[in-house]
Protein backbone atom coordinates (compact mmCIF):
# COMPACT_ATOMS: atom_id res chain seq x y z
CA UNK A 1 0.00 0.00 0.00
CA UNK A 2 1.59 3.27 -0.97
CA UNK A 3 -1.05 5.52 1.25
CA UNK A 4 0.34 4.33 5.01
CA UNK A 5 -1.89 3.41 7.86
CA UNK A 6 0.22 5.70 9.98
CA UNK A 7 -0.24 8.93 7.69
CA UNK A 8 -2.50 11.39 9.35
CA UNK A 9 -5.45 12.43 7.01
CA UNK A 10 -6.95 15.79 7.61
CA UNK A 11 -10.59 16.61 6.35
CA UNK A 12 -11.72 20.07 5.66
CA UNK A 13 -15.45 20.61 5.37
CA UNK A 14 -16.98 17.89 7.22
CA UNK A 15 -20.63 17.28 5.23
CA UNK A 16 -21.76 14.77 3.38
CA UNK A 17 -18.79 13.49 1.61
CA UNK A 18 -16.14 14.78 4.06
CA UNK A 19 -18.06 12.50 6.72
CA UNK A 20 -18.25 9.64 4.13
CA UNK A 21 -14.86 9.70 3.52
CA UNK A 22 -13.77 9.53 7.17
CA UNK A 23 -16.32 6.86 7.96
CA UNK A 24 -14.57 4.99 4.88
CA UNK A 25 -10.98 5.88 5.86
CA UNK A 26 -11.54 5.34 9.70
CA UNK A 27 -11.60 1.77 8.83
CA UNK A 28 -8.52 1.36 7.65
CA UNK A 29 -7.07 2.58 11.08
CA UNK A 30 -5.67 6.24 9.91
CA UNK A 31 -5.73 8.91 12.03
CA UNK A 32 -8.40 10.91 10.95
CA UNK A 33 -9.20 14.94 12.25
CA UNK A 34 -11.43 17.75 10.68
CA UNK A 35 -12.03 21.37 10.43
CA UNK A 36 -14.87 22.27 9.39
CA UNK A 37 -18.09 25.06 10.39
CA UNK A 38 -20.57 23.70 12.67
CA UNK A 39 -19.75 22.16 15.88
CA UNK A 40 -22.41 20.18 15.74
CA UNK A 41 -20.61 18.03 12.89
CA UNK A 42 -17.63 17.75 15.04
CA UNK A 43 -19.63 16.40 18.18
CA UNK A 44 -21.76 13.96 15.77
CA UNK A 45 -18.29 12.82 14.28
CA UNK A 46 -16.49 12.10 17.56
CA UNK A 47 -19.45 10.39 19.19
CA UNK A 48 -19.83 8.16 15.95
CA UNK A 49 -16.16 7.39 15.91
CA UNK A 50 -15.54 8.58 12.50
CA UNK A 51 -12.72 11.36 13.41
CA UNK A 52 -10.06 11.15 15.82
CA UNK A 53 -10.21 14.85 16.73
CA UNK A 54 -11.53 17.71 14.94
CA UNK A 55 -12.39 21.82 15.45
CA UNK A 56 -14.07 24.62 13.97
CA UNK A 57 -11.10 27.14 14.40
CA UNK A 58 -8.32 27.58 12.29
CA UNK A 59 -6.17 25.17 14.26
CA UNK A 60 -2.48 25.77 13.11
CA UNK A 61 -1.33 22.50 14.98
CA UNK A 62 -3.88 20.13 13.23
CA UNK A 63 -3.06 21.45 10.00
CA UNK A 64 0.45 21.37 10.35
CA UNK A 65 0.58 17.36 11.06
CA UNK A 66 -1.89 16.60 8.56
CA UNK A 67 0.32 14.17 5.49
CA UNK A 68 -2.67 14.13 3.89
CA UNK A 69 -5.58 17.11 3.28
CA UNK A 70 -8.79 16.53 1.62
CA UNK A 71 -11.02 19.41 0.85
CA UNK A 72 -14.73 19.14 0.30
CA UNK A 73 -15.69 22.63 0.00
CA UNK A 74 -17.50 24.92 -2.21
CA UNK A 75 -15.31 25.63 -4.86
CA UNK A 76 -14.23 29.02 -4.07
CA UNK A 77 -14.11 28.26 -0.36
CA UNK A 78 -11.70 25.97 -1.82
CA UNK A 79 -9.80 28.32 -3.51
CA UNK A 80 -10.03 31.12 -0.07
CA UNK A 81 -8.35 28.64 1.98
CA UNK A 82 -5.29 27.86 0.14
CA UNK A 83 -5.12 31.50 -0.23
CA UNK A 84 -5.37 32.38 2.65
CA UNK A 85 -4.03 29.44 5.29
CA UNK A 86 -1.46 27.28 3.09
CA UNK A 87 1.35 28.78 5.05
CA UNK A 88 0.09 26.03 7.73
CA UNK A 89 0.02 22.81 5.86
CA UNK A 90 2.93 20.70 6.43
CA UNK A 91 6.09 20.87 4.32
CA UNK A 92 5.20 17.63 1.52
CA UNK A 93 1.54 17.29 2.67
CA UNK A 94 -0.58 15.73 0.07
CA UNK A 95 -3.62 17.87 -1.25
CA UNK A 96 -6.61 16.23 -2.59
CA UNK A 97 -9.93 18.09 -3.33
CA UNK A 98 -13.27 16.51 -4.28
CA UNK A 99 -14.82 19.40 -6.37
CA UNK A 100 -17.07 18.35 -9.48
CA UNK A 101 -15.18 20.73 -11.94
CA UNK A 102 -11.92 20.50 -12.59
CA UNK A 103 -10.72 23.17 -14.77
CA UNK A 104 -11.20 25.62 -13.43
CA UNK A 105 -9.87 24.92 -10.01
CA UNK A 106 -6.61 22.52 -10.69
CA UNK A 107 -4.51 24.92 -12.73
CA UNK A 108 -5.35 28.12 -10.07
CA UNK A 109 -4.86 26.11 -7.24
CA UNK A 110 -1.17 24.36 -8.62
CA UNK A 111 -0.38 28.21 -9.49
CA UNK A 112 -1.05 29.53 -5.99
CA UNK A 113 0.20 26.65 -3.80
CA UNK A 114 3.39 26.63 -2.26
CA UNK A 115 6.47 24.59 -4.69
CA UNK A 116 6.76 22.39 -1.21
CA UNK A 117 3.41 20.72 -1.58
CA UNK A 118 1.78 18.63 -3.84
CA UNK A 119 -2.08 19.24 -5.27
CA UNK A 120 -3.61 16.25 -6.96
CA UNK A 121 -7.26 17.05 -8.00
CA UNK A 122 -10.24 13.72 -7.68
CA UNK A 123 -13.87 13.84 -8.46
CA UNK A 124 -15.68 11.38 -6.41
CA UNK A 125 -18.71 10.90 -8.46
CA UNK A 126 -20.98 9.79 -5.80
CA UNK A 127 -24.26 11.95 -3.58
CA UNK A 128 -27.23 12.05 -2.47
CA UNK A 129 -30.36 14.29 -2.38
CA UNK A 130 -29.58 15.05 1.45
CA UNK A 131 -26.08 17.29 2.67
CA UNK A 132 -24.25 17.00 6.35
CA UNK A 133 -21.75 14.92 8.26
CA UNK A 134 -25.14 13.09 9.94
CA UNK A 135 -26.31 11.21 6.45
CA UNK A 136 -22.85 10.61 5.69
CA UNK A 137 -22.36 7.09 4.28
CA UNK A 138 -19.74 5.79 2.85
CA UNK A 139 -21.47 2.66 0.79
CA UNK A 140 -22.51 5.50 -1.86
CA UNK A 141 -18.87 4.74 -2.96
CA UNK A 142 -19.92 1.32 -4.11
CA UNK A 143 -20.43 1.24 -7.70
CA UNK A 144 -19.56 4.55 -8.33
CA UNK A 145 -16.35 6.71 -10.03
CA UNK A 146 -13.44 8.09 -8.64
CA UNK A 147 -11.65 10.08 -11.47
CA UNK A 148 -7.92 11.14 -10.56
CA UNK A 149 -7.24 14.58 -12.96
CA UNK A 150 -3.68 15.01 -13.07
CA UNK A 151 -1.54 17.98 -14.89
CA UNK A 152 1.91 18.13 -16.00
CA UNK A 153 3.01 19.43 -12.41
CA UNK A 154 1.77 16.25 -10.70
CA UNK A 155 4.27 13.72 -9.83
CA UNK A 156 3.75 9.47 -10.82
CA UNK A 157 3.57 9.51 -6.80
CA UNK A 158 1.29 11.87 -6.41
CA UNK A 159 -0.88 10.26 -8.66
CA UNK A 160 -0.49 6.92 -7.68
CA UNK A 161 -1.82 7.58 -3.84
CA UNK A 162 -4.58 9.38 -5.22
CA UNK A 163 -5.45 6.25 -7.06
CA UNK A 164 -5.10 4.36 -4.17
CA UNK A 165 -7.74 6.96 -1.78
CA UNK A 166 -10.14 6.01 -4.35
CA UNK A 167 -9.50 2.29 -4.32
CA UNK A 168 -9.04 2.49 -0.09
CA UNK A 169 -12.89 4.56 -0.13
CA UNK A 170 -14.42 1.82 -1.83
CA UNK A 171 -15.39 3.44 -5.09
CA UNK A 172 -15.64 0.92 -7.67
CA UNK A 173 -14.65 2.38 -10.64
CA UNK A 174 -11.01 4.52 -9.97
CA UNK A 175 -9.60 5.93 -13.25
CA UNK A 176 -7.99 9.09 -14.53
CA UNK A 177 -8.83 11.87 -17.20
CA UNK A 178 -7.44 15.21 -17.93
CA UNK A 179 -9.52 18.12 -16.53
CA UNK A 180 -10.44 19.19 -20.03
CA UNK A 181 -12.00 15.71 -20.78
CA UNK A 182 -13.19 15.48 -17.11
CA UNK A 183 -14.93 19.08 -17.61
CA UNK A 184 -16.64 17.98 -20.73
CA UNK A 185 -18.05 14.66 -19.44
CA UNK A 186 -19.19 16.22 -16.58
CA UNK A 187 -20.61 18.98 -19.03
CA UNK A 188 -22.45 16.23 -20.44
CA UNK A 189 -23.09 13.32 -18.17
CA UNK A 190 -24.36 15.46 -14.97
CA UNK A 191 -24.50 19.35 -15.60
CA UNK A 192 -26.21 19.03 -18.34
CA UNK A 193 -29.00 16.62 -16.83
CA UNK A 194 -29.73 19.14 -13.66
CA UNK A 195 -30.35 22.15 -16.69
CA UNK A 196 -32.96 19.94 -18.58
CA UNK A 197 -34.46 18.64 -15.31
CA UNK A 198 -34.99 22.26 -14.09
CA UNK A 199 -36.12 23.47 -17.13
CA UNK A 200 -38.91 20.84 -17.72
CA UNK A 201 -39.90 21.78 -13.99
CA UNK A 202 -40.20 25.28 -14.38
CA UNK A 203 -41.22 26.04 -17.89
CA UNK A 204 -45.01 24.67 -17.77
CA UNK A 205 -46.62 25.60 -14.70
CA UNK A 206 -50.28 24.73 -15.38
CA UNK A 207 -52.34 23.90 -12.29
CA UNK A 208 -53.24 20.26 -11.57
CA UNK A 209 -50.66 18.41 -13.78
CA UNK A 210 -49.33 16.61 -11.01
CA UNK A 211 -52.43 14.51 -10.54
CA UNK A 212 -51.61 13.09 -14.30
CA UNK A 213 -47.86 12.49 -13.87
CA UNK A 214 -46.05 8.79 -14.31
CA UNK A 215 -43.09 7.45 -13.88
CA UNK A 216 -41.76 9.25 -16.74
CA UNK A 217 -41.95 12.74 -15.84
CA UNK A 218 -40.88 11.86 -11.83
CA UNK A 219 -37.57 10.46 -13.65
CA UNK A 220 -36.63 12.84 -15.82
CA UNK A 221 -37.59 15.53 -12.71
CA UNK A 222 -35.88 13.90 -9.92
CA UNK A 223 -32.91 15.83 -9.66
CA UNK A 224 -35.00 18.98 -10.15
CA UNK A 225 -34.48 19.58 -6.53
CA UNK A 226 -31.34 21.02 -6.41
CA UNK A 227 -29.10 23.06 -4.43
CA UNK A 228 -29.12 26.16 -5.96
CA UNK A 229 -26.41 27.82 -4.05
CA UNK A 230 -23.76 24.84 -5.16
CA UNK A 231 -24.96 24.16 -8.69
CA UNK A 232 -25.09 27.56 -9.80
CA UNK A 233 -21.42 28.14 -8.72
CA UNK A 234 -20.58 24.79 -10.17
CA UNK A 235 -22.35 25.61 -13.67
CA UNK A 236 -20.57 28.45 -13.83
CA UNK A 237 -17.13 27.21 -13.01
CA UNK A 238 -17.36 24.52 -16.01
CA UNK A 239 -19.55 27.28 -18.04
CA UNK A 240 -17.58 26.99 -21.14
CA UNK A 241 -17.85 23.19 -21.15
CA UNK A 242 -21.57 23.58 -20.46
CA UNK A 243 -22.43 26.27 -23.15
CA UNK A 244 -21.22 23.52 -25.30
CA UNK A 245 -22.97 20.67 -24.13
CA UNK A 246 -26.33 23.41 -24.05
CA UNK A 247 -25.78 23.92 -27.81
CA UNK A 248 -25.15 20.02 -28.69
CA UNK A 249 -28.67 19.31 -26.70
CA UNK A 250 -30.58 22.57 -28.34
CA UNK A 251 -29.43 22.13 -31.82
CA UNK A 252 -30.45 18.02 -31.60
CA UNK A 253 -33.68 19.34 -30.41
CA UNK A 254 -34.19 22.02 -32.67
CA UNK A 255 -33.98 19.22 -35.15
CA UNK A 256 -36.45 16.73 -33.51
CA UNK A 257 -39.23 19.73 -33.72
CA UNK A 258 -38.57 20.08 -37.35
CA UNK A 259 -38.97 16.77 -38.23
CA UNK A 260 -42.26 16.81 -36.44
CA UNK A 261 -43.19 20.04 -38.10
CA UNK A 262 -42.96 18.09 -41.66
CA UNK A 263 -43.99 15.18 -40.29
CA UNK A 264 -40.83 12.61 -41.36
CA UNK A 265 -41.67 9.88 -40.10
CA UNK A 266 -38.48 7.99 -41.35
CA UNK A 267 -36.05 10.78 -39.82
CA UNK A 268 -38.10 10.38 -36.86
CA UNK A 269 -37.71 6.76 -36.28
CA UNK A 270 -33.95 6.89 -37.10
CA UNK A 271 -33.35 9.25 -34.30
CA UNK A 272 -35.44 6.89 -32.09
CA UNK A 273 -33.35 3.55 -33.00
CA UNK A 274 -30.18 5.66 -32.59
CA UNK A 275 -31.63 6.24 -29.15
CA UNK A 276 -32.92 3.23 -28.24
CA UNK A 277 -29.25 1.64 -29.69
CA UNK A 278 -26.84 4.11 -27.67
CA UNK A 279 -29.35 3.38 -24.55
CA UNK A 280 -28.20 0.31 -24.32
CA UNK A 281 -24.48 0.54 -23.46
CA UNK A 282 -25.65 2.90 -20.43
CA UNK A 283 -27.26 0.19 -19.00
CA UNK A 284 -26.21 -0.76 -15.21
CA UNK A 285 -23.64 -3.36 -15.61
CA UNK B 1 -72.31 -1.65 -10.50
CA UNK B 2 -73.48 -0.53 -14.40
CA UNK B 3 -71.39 -2.79 -16.56
CA UNK B 4 -73.09 -5.75 -16.04
CA UNK B 5 -70.58 -9.04 -15.64
CA UNK B 6 -73.37 -10.65 -18.25
CA UNK B 7 -72.30 -8.33 -20.80
CA UNK B 8 -69.41 -9.74 -23.84
CA UNK B 9 -66.78 -8.39 -24.06
CA UNK B 10 -64.55 -7.83 -27.07
CA UNK B 11 -60.38 -6.79 -27.49
CA UNK B 12 -58.72 -5.72 -30.53
CA UNK B 13 -55.33 -5.63 -30.65
CA UNK B 14 -54.47 -8.54 -27.89
CA UNK B 15 -50.75 -6.99 -26.59
CA UNK B 16 -49.34 -5.83 -23.31
CA UNK B 17 -52.32 -3.41 -22.58
CA UNK B 18 -55.16 -5.63 -24.07
CA UNK B 19 -53.92 -8.37 -22.61
CA UNK B 20 -53.92 -7.01 -19.04
CA UNK B 21 -57.00 -5.68 -19.83
CA UNK B 22 -58.14 -9.09 -20.40
CA UNK B 23 -56.63 -10.20 -16.89
CA UNK B 24 -58.05 -7.63 -15.21
CA UNK B 25 -61.77 -8.03 -16.20
CA UNK B 26 -62.00 -11.80 -16.55
CA UNK B 27 -61.81 -11.75 -12.38
CA UNK B 28 -65.02 -10.45 -12.41
CA UNK B 29 -66.48 -13.12 -14.73
CA UNK B 30 -67.27 -11.43 -17.65
CA UNK B 31 -67.16 -12.89 -21.06
CA UNK B 32 -64.11 -12.16 -23.26
CA UNK B 33 -63.34 -12.23 -27.00
CA UNK B 34 -60.06 -11.41 -28.35
CA UNK B 35 -59.08 -10.54 -32.12
CA UNK B 36 -55.49 -10.06 -33.12
CA UNK B 37 -53.38 -10.29 -35.79
CA UNK B 38 -51.00 -13.10 -34.13
CA UNK B 39 -52.22 -16.65 -33.24
CA UNK B 40 -49.46 -17.06 -30.80
CA UNK B 41 -51.37 -14.26 -29.21
CA UNK B 42 -54.63 -16.22 -29.03
CA UNK B 43 -52.96 -19.52 -27.76
CA UNK B 44 -51.22 -18.11 -25.01
CA UNK B 45 -54.15 -16.41 -23.29
CA UNK B 46 -56.44 -19.29 -24.04
CA UNK B 47 -53.55 -21.06 -22.15
CA UNK B 48 -53.52 -18.68 -18.96
CA UNK B 49 -56.83 -18.42 -19.37
CA UNK B 50 -57.39 -14.47 -19.91
CA UNK B 51 -59.78 -15.03 -22.68
CA UNK B 52 -63.18 -17.34 -23.61
CA UNK B 53 -62.38 -16.88 -27.58
CA UNK B 54 -60.38 -15.26 -29.52
CA UNK B 55 -59.55 -15.64 -33.46
CA UNK B 56 -56.86 -13.73 -35.87
CA UNK B 57 -59.69 -13.95 -38.85
CA UNK B 58 -62.36 -10.82 -38.96
CA UNK B 59 -65.00 -13.14 -36.97
CA UNK B 60 -68.40 -11.89 -37.94
CA UNK B 61 -69.89 -13.68 -35.43
CA UNK B 62 -67.66 -12.60 -32.76
CA UNK B 63 -67.80 -9.13 -33.23
CA UNK B 64 -72.15 -8.82 -33.63
CA UNK B 65 -72.49 -10.50 -30.19
CA UNK B 66 -70.17 -8.12 -27.95
CA UNK B 67 -71.63 -5.36 -26.00
CA UNK B 68 -68.34 -3.71 -25.61
CA UNK B 69 -65.37 -3.64 -27.26
CA UNK B 70 -62.20 -2.74 -26.22
CA UNK B 71 -59.47 -1.26 -29.31
CA UNK B 72 -56.13 -1.77 -27.93
CA UNK B 73 -54.50 -0.60 -31.33
CA UNK B 74 -51.98 1.58 -33.26
CA UNK B 75 -54.31 4.98 -33.54
CA UNK B 76 -54.03 4.78 -37.14
CA UNK B 77 -54.83 1.21 -37.40
CA UNK B 78 -58.20 1.61 -34.87
CA UNK B 79 -59.50 4.35 -37.76
CA UNK B 80 -59.02 2.13 -39.99
CA UNK B 81 -60.80 -0.89 -38.14
CA UNK B 82 -63.56 1.11 -37.82
CA UNK B 83 -64.00 2.27 -41.55
CA UNK B 84 -64.17 -1.15 -42.63
CA UNK B 85 -65.41 -3.09 -40.12
CA UNK B 86 -67.78 -1.03 -38.25
CA UNK B 87 -70.58 -2.39 -40.28
CA UNK B 88 -70.17 -5.65 -38.39
CA UNK B 89 -70.96 -4.19 -34.52
CA UNK B 90 -73.82 -4.88 -32.31
CA UNK B 91 -76.34 -1.87 -32.59
CA UNK B 92 -76.30 -0.33 -28.96
CA UNK B 93 -72.50 -1.33 -28.59
CA UNK B 94 -71.09 0.98 -26.31
CA UNK B 95 -66.56 0.64 -27.98
CA UNK B 96 -64.08 2.73 -26.76
CA UNK B 97 -59.95 2.72 -27.07
CA UNK B 98 -56.22 3.17 -25.08
CA UNK B 99 -55.13 5.56 -27.45
CA UNK B 100 -52.43 7.79 -25.83
CA UNK B 101 -53.33 11.28 -28.02
CA UNK B 102 -57.29 12.56 -28.17
CA UNK B 103 -58.38 15.16 -30.22
CA UNK B 104 -57.01 13.87 -33.37
CA UNK B 105 -58.73 10.16 -32.79
CA UNK B 106 -62.04 11.29 -31.12
CA UNK B 107 -63.77 13.35 -33.39
CA UNK B 108 -63.06 11.55 -36.04
CA UNK B 109 -64.12 8.45 -34.99
CA UNK B 110 -67.56 9.70 -33.33
CA UNK B 111 -67.55 11.24 -37.01
CA UNK B 112 -67.54 8.48 -39.49
CA UNK B 113 -69.10 5.67 -36.59
CA UNK B 114 -72.82 4.70 -37.15
CA UNK B 115 -75.52 5.95 -35.23
CA UNK B 116 -76.51 3.62 -32.99
CA UNK B 117 -73.20 2.62 -31.52
CA UNK B 118 -71.30 5.16 -28.86
CA UNK B 119 -67.68 5.88 -28.68
CA UNK B 120 -66.18 6.65 -25.47
CA UNK B 121 -62.44 7.14 -25.58
CA UNK B 122 -59.85 6.32 -23.00
CA UNK B 123 -56.58 6.91 -21.98
CA UNK B 124 -54.82 4.30 -19.41
CA UNK B 125 -51.92 5.66 -18.67
CA UNK B 126 -50.05 2.59 -17.85
CA UNK B 127 -47.21 0.54 -19.52
CA UNK B 128 -44.04 -1.15 -19.38
CA UNK B 129 -41.05 -0.96 -21.28
CA UNK B 130 -41.90 -4.67 -22.92
CA UNK B 131 -44.49 -5.61 -25.36
CA UNK B 132 -46.72 -8.51 -26.09
CA UNK B 133 -49.83 -10.54 -23.95
CA UNK B 134 -46.92 -12.98 -22.68
CA UNK B 135 -45.92 -9.62 -20.49
CA UNK B 136 -49.72 -8.31 -19.58
CA UNK B 137 -49.76 -7.59 -16.22
CA UNK B 138 -53.12 -5.76 -14.34
CA UNK B 139 -50.49 -5.01 -11.37
CA UNK B 140 -49.28 -2.14 -13.58
CA UNK B 141 -52.69 -0.37 -13.30
CA UNK B 142 -52.74 0.24 -9.38
CA UNK B 143 -51.30 3.79 -8.73
CA UNK B 144 -51.98 4.95 -12.66
CA UNK B 145 -54.32 7.26 -14.29
CA UNK B 146 -57.29 6.18 -16.04
CA UNK B 147 -58.66 9.43 -18.03
CA UNK B 148 -61.71 9.40 -19.98
CA UNK B 149 -61.89 12.03 -22.62
CA UNK B 150 -65.96 12.52 -23.34
CA UNK B 151 -67.57 14.97 -25.98
CA UNK B 152 -70.73 16.45 -26.88
CA UNK B 153 -71.68 13.72 -28.09
CA UNK B 154 -71.45 11.52 -25.75
CA UNK B 155 -74.16 10.30 -23.34
CA UNK B 156 -74.06 10.52 -19.39
CA UNK B 157 -74.25 6.58 -19.37
CA UNK B 158 -71.58 6.07 -21.76
CA UNK B 159 -69.59 8.48 -19.29
CA UNK B 160 -70.44 6.38 -15.96
CA UNK B 161 -70.15 3.04 -17.70
CA UNK B 162 -66.63 3.87 -19.08
CA UNK B 163 -65.49 5.35 -15.65
CA UNK B 164 -66.58 2.34 -14.23
CA UNK B 165 -64.69 0.51 -16.00
CA UNK B 166 -61.51 2.08 -15.40
CA UNK B 167 -62.23 1.19 -11.65
CA UNK B 168 -63.22 -2.61 -12.59
CA UNK B 169 -59.38 -2.69 -14.53
CA UNK B 170 -57.90 -1.40 -10.81
CA UNK B 171 -56.79 2.14 -11.80
CA UNK B 172 -56.55 3.96 -8.75
CA UNK B 173 -57.01 7.27 -10.12
CA UNK B 174 -60.20 7.37 -12.48
CA UNK B 175 -61.01 10.68 -14.12
CA UNK B 176 -62.68 13.05 -16.93
CA UNK B 177 -60.68 15.69 -19.48
CA UNK B 178 -62.06 17.41 -22.60
CA UNK B 179 -59.68 15.69 -25.06
CA UNK B 180 -58.08 19.16 -25.87
CA UNK B 181 -57.17 19.15 -21.82
CA UNK B 182 -55.97 15.76 -22.19
CA UNK B 183 -53.39 16.26 -25.27
CA UNK B 184 -51.93 19.31 -23.28
CA UNK B 185 -51.11 17.13 -20.37
CA UNK B 186 -49.79 14.28 -22.26
CA UNK B 187 -47.86 16.19 -24.55
CA UNK B 188 -46.34 17.95 -21.46
CA UNK B 189 -45.97 14.93 -19.22
CA UNK B 190 -45.28 12.28 -21.55
CA UNK B 191 -44.36 13.53 -25.06
CA UNK B 192 -42.23 16.14 -24.04
CA UNK B 193 -40.05 14.03 -21.39
CA UNK B 194 -39.60 11.26 -24.38
CA UNK B 195 -38.38 14.27 -26.59
CA UNK B 196 -36.11 15.05 -24.15
CA UNK B 197 -34.85 12.00 -23.53
CA UNK B 198 -34.21 10.64 -26.92
CA UNK B 199 -32.47 13.99 -27.82
CA UNK B 200 -29.64 14.08 -24.76
CA UNK B 201 -29.23 10.25 -26.03
CA UNK B 202 -27.99 11.34 -29.24
CA UNK B 203 -26.59 14.88 -28.77
CA UNK B 204 -23.15 13.57 -28.03
CA UNK B 205 -21.82 10.36 -29.89
CA UNK B 206 -18.46 11.13 -27.74
CA UNK B 207 -17.11 7.48 -26.55
CA UNK B 208 -16.83 6.39 -23.61
CA UNK B 209 -19.18 8.67 -21.91
CA UNK B 210 -21.12 5.41 -20.40
CA UNK B 211 -17.82 4.44 -18.11
CA UNK B 212 -18.75 7.49 -15.79
CA UNK B 213 -22.75 7.69 -16.38
CA UNK B 214 -24.55 7.83 -12.94
CA UNK B 215 -27.88 7.17 -12.08
CA UNK B 216 -28.71 11.09 -12.82
CA UNK B 217 -27.87 10.57 -16.24
CA UNK B 218 -29.62 6.84 -16.44
CA UNK B 219 -32.98 8.38 -14.81
CA UNK B 220 -33.22 11.00 -17.69
CA UNK B 221 -32.63 8.12 -20.41
CA UNK B 222 -35.01 5.51 -19.48
CA UNK B 223 -36.92 6.00 -21.62
CA UNK B 224 -34.79 6.95 -24.41
CA UNK B 225 -35.29 3.40 -25.15
CA UNK B 226 -38.54 3.38 -27.39
CA UNK B 227 -40.34 2.02 -29.81
CA UNK B 228 -40.17 4.15 -32.43
CA UNK B 229 -43.11 2.98 -34.84
CA UNK B 230 -45.38 3.64 -31.98
CA UNK B 231 -44.03 6.97 -31.07
CA UNK B 232 -43.69 8.93 -34.01
CA UNK B 233 -47.25 8.14 -34.59
CA UNK B 234 -48.31 9.62 -31.58
CA UNK B 235 -46.23 12.63 -31.71
CA UNK B 236 -47.36 13.39 -35.11
CA UNK B 237 -51.10 12.60 -34.03
CA UNK B 238 -50.76 15.44 -31.18
CA UNK B 239 -48.24 17.39 -33.78
CA UNK B 240 -49.94 21.23 -32.32
CA UNK B 241 -50.09 20.40 -28.43
CA UNK B 242 -46.45 18.77 -28.88
CA UNK B 243 -45.36 21.70 -30.50
CA UNK B 244 -46.20 24.00 -27.76
CA UNK B 245 -44.49 22.23 -25.24
CA UNK B 246 -41.53 21.78 -26.95
CA UNK B 247 -41.32 25.54 -27.59
CA UNK B 248 -42.20 26.58 -24.27
CA UNK B 249 -39.42 23.65 -23.24
CA UNK B 250 -36.62 25.42 -25.64
CA UNK B 251 -37.74 28.95 -24.65
CA UNK B 252 -37.23 28.53 -20.67
CA UNK B 253 -33.67 26.03 -21.36
CA UNK B 254 -32.33 29.36 -23.46
CA UNK B 255 -33.05 31.61 -20.85
CA UNK B 256 -31.17 29.30 -18.71
CA UNK B 257 -28.32 29.56 -20.81
CA UNK B 258 -28.78 33.25 -21.05
CA UNK B 259 -28.16 33.22 -17.33
CA UNK B 260 -25.19 31.30 -17.36
CA UNK B 261 -23.39 33.35 -20.37
CA UNK B 262 -24.18 36.37 -18.19
CA UNK B 263 -23.51 34.62 -15.10
CA UNK B 264 -25.93 35.67 -13.72
CA UNK B 265 -26.71 33.93 -10.54
CA UNK B 266 -29.47 35.59 -8.71
CA UNK B 267 -31.18 34.19 -11.85
CA UNK B 268 -29.77 31.28 -11.85
CA UNK B 269 -30.71 30.29 -7.86
CA UNK B 270 -34.29 31.90 -8.64
CA UNK B 271 -34.64 29.57 -11.12
CA UNK B 272 -33.38 26.41 -8.87
CA UNK B 273 -35.86 27.10 -6.09
CA UNK B 274 -38.79 27.72 -8.19
CA UNK B 275 -37.68 24.02 -9.50
CA UNK B 276 -37.31 22.44 -5.98
CA UNK B 277 -40.67 23.83 -4.74
CA UNK B 278 -42.60 22.76 -7.93
CA UNK B 279 -40.86 19.53 -7.79
CA UNK B 280 -42.10 18.84 -4.53
CA UNK B 281 -46.16 18.69 -6.24
CA UNK B 282 -44.98 15.82 -7.91
CA UNK B 283 -43.32 13.36 -5.31
CA UNK B 284 -45.51 10.30 -5.11
CA UNK B 285 -48.36 10.33 -2.70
Amino acid sequence: MIVDVSKKILIVGLGLLGGSYARALKRFGFHISAITKDQSSIDYALNENIIDEGTTSLDEKMIGQADIVIFALYPHIFVQWIEQNQSFLKSGALITDVTGVKQSIVYKIQDILRSDIEFIAAHPMAGLEVSGVENSNDKMFVGANYIVTPTDKNTPEAISSCLELGKLLGFSNVTTLSPEEHDEMIGFLSQLTHCIAITLMTCNDKEDMEKFTGDSFRDLTRIARINDLMWSELFIANKPALLEQMNLFINKFNDLKTMLENEDVDAMRKMMQHSTKRRALFDKK
